[in-house]
């Protein structure tokens, strides 16, 4: 059994209405974004990175210079997506408003 | 004409020998790290993010929990490894001594 329960795929359909911006890819939370350039980017990418050490919960992510590129999954939910992923979406989300 | 000067092969396999960790994949330098955990992983990040700003060159980078994957390549030179790879990767492994 996992530690951490996957969702359904309904679950994370209806997460997904509340998720500007994402969608799923390869069985992961997925979203690009663009910025005006790589301070931007970073500067993103930094926020990000204390708020998902703060949850205990991390990405799966890439940089080239302006753009970056997220994907959420749970690894102790057997590499499906679960609630956690939902929630760090969410979060960061919220660092964009 | 690129805007920047490719090297040779025969000049990137010279940068290579002073270049501890670096390899050639698909045409860019290419270095993947492991760190003890993933505040480890982005405290590095952030000071290769730096260095990256102040040399005006960036990597094109992913990571992964405790894992970083770095390629370099000159988009200036077509898309090839000058030596702006070869001083970034330089100044990246000087980071890590």
């Amino acid at each position: 059994m996992p530690k951490v329960s996957p969702l359904s795929e309904q679950d994370v359909q209806q997460g997904l209405r509340e998720l500007d911006g994402w969608s799923v890819a390869d069985g992961k939370l997925h979203r690009e974004l663009k910025f005006a350039n790589f301070v931007e980017a970073f500067g993103f990418m930094a926020r990000v990175a204390l708020l998902a050490e703060k949850m205990n919960h991390h990405p799966e992510w890439s940089n080239v210079y302006n753009r970056v590129t997220i994907d959420l999954v749970t690894h102790d939910a057997g590499n499906a997506i679960s609630q956690r992923d939902l929630d760090l979406a969410k979060a960061i989300n919220q660092l964009l408003t």
